[in-house]
């Protein structure tokens, strides 16, 4: 049996069967405590093998999960935790371990916390580096209102690199509120973690530079001492002094103006409880570093801490190898079609380089790592940074390609716009995660680029309804326009096409008629063109007429294709995933009204509000943009019965 | 004669005058630099006197800026000055010395550096903290290329700040490539500048407990040695080292892998030009620490460094007074009103807080910050933070106020989405530089928030059309909505109405049919509603019958009063200070289609580009804007001759 894995507990002598909230957990002795963790962790391991979620980083806080809950009175006392889905045992703790099977399931529990979901969870957070700024937010209000709460926050190292965390430091320093920083160092975000920073964390914790010298000076101090008596001993305990205050482990933060506890052993109940505490009741900013090991405890995510940052479940719980599906392939990711041709073209050419802010397999990225390591930049969780970044290389002549999510594109709004497209730099966005994203939810779905792009001048925005479209434009995006590009993508896989062996561009701001008919225009951007043309088949059957187009640019919109629909249709319809408000639609919209073109348009997209988790399925049929649902809108649109 | 105002030199002798490039400042010697750098603080006094301009900035780097160019090989050299409008002596220096007077005037000089303007200019930089993101990605670029120019950044506190320039730095120490990043040190950004760093800067500048600790055990070392002999002086020499290495003031910089030098005397020409050429040829990340004083040589400004960090231009050269107007009372500022409406509801709420991001004096929360200073939050430059730190006080049942430029906004607009509206917090967004700013020019105009705002689910979006609506919108804001709200007005004054002194709601969702006509129907949102009246009663007077509405929400949008106005009007037209894509007119135009209505639709806003600096009277003639414009544009439109 592999050393990490945890003994096997019998279900009818579980102490977590006797904790209904974390006042349970307060009686506990440490020993009890350990105990309580290892269950906990067993759970969470069983709950993934069965269910998939996000894993890794979950095992790596079971201990401190447990003392904070011992330590702490949760709902009173808030604990905010950076990048939610290390939530899962604080979920278990708090009242919602009877439903952790329905966790990130469409009805179930959100894989993050949810403020609406329960008490306990202070703030939601699905993206990262959050966590300090809103509890600085509800410290502040406390100090107003005289509430007296303690506020914790618990941060990885990887949340640590984004500008928000500094951000936030920088202003508790400012405000010296009661906030007790946690900082989880596994040297890891989802992707070993980068930066400076990092550096300086891994010099404390290996003991390196640090412990080694601080021997050698505390022997050196008691040598003096010892060897010259009371003679020196005065000068010498005023220079160990001076000596202490000055050599923190943690002067970063010192700096920032929080005072620097640790690091101690994140899996070790004693010290950790202790530490919280003797620091519980310090009046002041602080921060508590304690280093851990993501996937503790399960040594094949120990072992591979990306691969096992999250998992789609169904795996022996021992070994972690998931047994064999049917055999039948499946298509190719548009992620991994991205990644291979990005590298393709990079090959040929050395102005390419690749950037991701703390998503190299994420955005299959790590290709390009693999094979062009020098021209590869990971900037840790740091978009905004990130787009800059690109667009001085773009500067010099180079053609930076950044990967990000979507809904983390968010982050480098402004840059985007100030630093790129007002410069017209020639930076390519590859906008991973676009549209519904599934079992994340709500902080993940990449709902709103469409729309806040659209607004942007100079920029060309590309929806790709394939693989073999991503390619291409890809390939348009880097040698036919100059000027930035930004290409959307969803998760998952492509449709499996053949993929053609060379690239060939696509004529910029031009769609394509796939099929031609009267009475109804479909247009569509996206792979959603693949429903809207079984859409079209469905509707040809019951006699309705109907053109399919596939858009592929946003902006410049085909505004020839559209007059060309307008000529020999009387209703239009727009499919996108994207919000209904200020994408597709809306320039397709736009462009009859300034054609003076009078034809009613349907919309159908995500509607105006935020989407819950669940499977694609679910969600399509939840948001009424499966075939089923587009084909009841059509026929009732064409009727004239109602939009 | 003042101290610090800089003696008359003769201008048939200024060695300015012989600068035609950087290359002359190369031979120069110390003293004459010294001279140069005077002559150029007199130039840009004058200069500022005559035609306005930031100021206190550009007059803090005059003798780095000269120092800069004598050390380095610019345009070869890459320098770039974060925020740029201290860089006037930057262009004086550079070829545009002839060109200043033009300086931020439509078609003149921009007042920030600009890729387009200058060779000289490495990159734009109108917002803060971007200045080592751009740094590194230029530096990476060379790194790969071999082009081997040196790269420095120049950036204040202020703007280090800003989370942006911590993960620039970050993601530097892990390059390790040669940057040079210069600290310039005044301890203000516009305002003071804010946070735990800021005292970090400090206590090594004011060499409190650095020196004071430093000197001390310099000194008992040295005493251990002389009295002890070589029985201990190898011992100490180690331990003299160690601690060396450990105890710098910049452990910060060095945390993140950057090595640290300094601080420096900023307005010393011999030290400045010697520390640089020290530091020059280190091939890794490093920073230089300088220390200035924003204003530097002109006493007023030193005085007064918030008042004096942009000036419009017409004051005594000497003493700094501004001549008395004509003397007709202006009308209040929309920022004034603002300001004063906070505090007169926040004097009866105790929930009620305000936040800034580093702009106390250009949001007018300085009222507040005075009135009630518990209450008062300045972040520092650093408007993502601020966003979630409010959310984090409206989970505590607080009413946050949030005061953000509408272009800085977009630093925030992930903190919008994913921390304030997902979690439907009720945060009141006064989102001030709405439309148009004037000089400052496309980096700070106010283009794009209607845009990027309306998709975002939950938030309701409001756009006062004068003062009065402005207070109202804001007590609507806070006790009639539960939820995020935005409120966008712009720069400047209000229309000098005279106001109620009670506050008297606004009904959600539902704009105001100001005149009541037939065949058009004008539909405003915002300031220029004024505009639209006055375009109305030119037409009524041609025998157009017009409609005006000022539609107050962007979102939810009043759809009665569309319908309504479709009931008596062949012809839409939509005026808003904005991007015509994706805000007012969308709204109008999607609504129409929505409830099958077909009314062509005028958009008048402005044009999908990046709108240059000038007048706003210039800015609103190159936009098609002003009145004669919109005439001539409705005129053409009604009579079916072109949108």
């Amino acid at each position: 049996m592999p050393d990490s894995v945890t003994v096997p507990i019998h279900q009818d002598k579980l102490l977590l069967s006797e904790i209904k909230s974390p006042d349970d957990l307060k009686k506990l002795s440490i020993a009890e405590l350990q105990r309580l963790a290892e269950e906990c962790r067993n759970e969470v391991i069983n709950l993934v093998a069965e269910n998939g979620g996000h894993f890794a980083s979950t095992l790596g806080v079971v201990e401190l999960t447990v003392a904070l809950h011992h330590v702490y009175n949760s709902p009173h006392d808030k604990i905010i935790w950076d990048v939610g889905h290390q939530a899962y045992v604080h979920k278990i703790l708090t009242g919602r371990r009877e439903r952790m099977h329905t966790n990130r399931q469409y009805g179930g529990l959100a894989g993050f916390p949810k403020i609406s979901e329960s008490p306990y969870d202070a703030f939601g957070t699905g993206h990262a580096s959050t966590s300090i700024s809103a509890a600085a937010g509800i410290a502040a209000a406390r100090d107003l209102s005289g509430s007296g709460e303690k506020v914790i926050a618990v941060i990885g190292d990887g949340s640590m690199t984004g500008g928000m965390a500094f951000e936030a430091m920088n202003h508790l320093g400012d405000l010296k509120s009661d906030v007790l920083v946690i900082l989880n160092d596994n040297q890891m975000a989802i992707s070993p973690s980068t930066g400076g920073l990092k550096t300086h964390l891994i010099n404390i914790t290996l003991n390196k530079a640090y412990n080694k010298t601080r021997k050698f000076i505390w022997n050196s101090i008691s040598l003096l001492n010892n060897e010259f008596g009371d003679a020196a001993k005065n000068a010498v305990r005023k220079l160990e002094d001076g000596f202490k205050a000055a050599f923190t482990p943690g002067a970063f933060f010192e700096a920032l103006g929080l005072r620097y506890f640790g690091p101690i052993d994140g899996h070790n109940m004693e010290q950790l409880v202790k530490a919280l505490r003797e620091i519980q009741e310090l009046p002041h900013p602080k921060l508590l570093h304690i280093v851990t090991k993501k996937g503790k405890g399960f040594k094949p995510a120990e072992d591979n801490q990306s691969k096992w940052h999250a998992h789609s479940g169904g795996f022996d719980r021992i070994t972690g190898i998931t047994p064999k599906t049917d055999g039948k392939p499946q298509p190719p990711k548009y992620q991994e079609v991205f990644g291979e041709a990005l590298v393709e073209l990079a090959m040929k050419d050395a102005r390419i380089t690749a950037i991701t802010a703390a998503m190299p397999s994420g955005t299959s990225l790590d290709l390009f790592q693999n094979a062009l390591p020098n021209r590869f930049y990971d900037v840790g969780i740091a978009e905004a940074h990130a787009v800059t970044f690109a667009a001085g290389q773009a500067t010099k002549g180079f053609l930076p390609v950044c990967a990000i999510y979507s809904t983390f594109l968010q982050r480098a709004y402004d840059q985007i716009i100030h630093d790129v497209a007002q410069q017209n730099l020639h930076v390519v966005f590859a906008i991973d995660r676009a549209g519904l994203v599934g079992e994340d939810g709500p902080t993940h779905h990449g709902s709103f680029d469409l729309s806040y792009l659209h607004a942007v001048p100079n920029l060309t925005v590309m929806v790709p309804a394939d693989e073999q479209e991503l390619r291409d434009m890809l390939y348009t995006a880097l040698y036919e326009i100059n000027g930035p590009v930004a290409i959307r993508y969803p998760r998952g896989n492509g449709n499996g096409i053949e993929l053609r062996k060379t690239f060939t561009p696509v004529e910029t701001g031009k769609g394509v008629l796939l099929r031609e008919g009267s009475e109804i225009a479909l247009l569509s951007a996206g792979p959603l063109t693949g429903m809207a043309l079984d859409v079209a088949d469905t509707l040809q059957k019951e006699g309705l007429n109907v053109s399919v187009a596939n858009m592929r640019f946003l902006k410049p919109v085909d505004t020839a294709l559209i007059e060309k629909l307008a000529g020999c249709s009387t209703h239009f319809a727009v499919i996108e995933e994207n919000s209904v408000i200020g994408g597709m639609a809306s320039a397709v919209i736009d462009c009859l009204n300034e054609k003076g073109i009078a034809r009613p348009v349907l919309k159908i997209g995500l509607p105006d509000r935020f989407i819950t988790h669940g499977s694609m399925t679910e969600l399509y049929r939840e948001t009424g943009m499966n075939a089923e649902a587009v084909l009841k809108k059509i026929r009732a649109f064409y009727s004239g019965s109602t939009m």
